[in-house]
């Protein structure tokens, strides 16, 4: 499952050359090339995907497990303390390359602050009310 | 596999009300007290574990399944456009609560941006190295 025309396809494959740090037979993990700290890892399924939504169940559950695996080896190799392990869906959450990736972004001590957001406040009853329609439709 | 004084144990196992979106054997889903945005809910699994290099086989693999059904639901029953997955491991990383959880944060069309950076610069011959310490301890 293959799309045209679309890059993580090309560079999960191994048909534009990157800096691949692990491949198995459902994923690549290469190192992104707009970094947000030292060692900025995606991991592709080489099977294209738009996003998490419209995931196979294998590629689905093969992610999170895979996303630590690689955030423990950059803590082993290039001293990380931490990794955030984040994956956007849609335009409105950032994402601009439409086959599904998850980034692994290792931290250092005394680094920025990279995914951060301002507590906003929430009434009880308006998150029962909130939660209740996320349930409906469940 | 509890521990003492874990607010996140407590609520996952009901001990501790909260705005709860689904629950099955192995997680509860829950709405963010100080969302980042409306909806925006915790993936808190009923086991303890610290962070995500420390879940066991199924937990973690269980994880991103469940966020999409979440995030499929926020689309639906909120009219979300996208969704942010989030999960930070180490104070480095954010995390302050030391119980693994996975934040499902719903976007809106037109809504500020949450998780973003500013890509840094690598040159090719670095990001090769950077990848081979990696790979090196996998």
């Amino acid at each position: 499952m293959r799309e045209e025309n679309c890059i993580f396809c090309k560079i999960a494959n191994g048909e534009i050359p990157s800096a691949t740090v692990y491949e198995d037979d459902g994923f690549r993990v290469i190192l992104d090339m707009g970094p947000a700290s030292k060692g900025h890892a995606l991991i592709l399924p080489k099977s294209h995907f738009k996003d998490i939504c419209a995931a196979d169940a294998q590629t689905a559950a093969g992610l999170l497990p895979l996303a630590a695996k690689i955030g423990s080896a950059m803590k082993a190799g290039l001293g990380a303390s931490g990794f955030n392990v984040v994956q956007n869906n849609g335009t409105s959450a950032g994402q601009t390359v439409f086959h599904l990736h998850v980034h692994v972004i290792p931290r250092y001590d005394g680094g920025p602050k990279i995914v951060a957001w301002e507590p906003g406040k929430a009434e009880p009853d308006e998150l029962a009310r909130t939660a209740a329609k996320i349930s409906a439709v469940l």
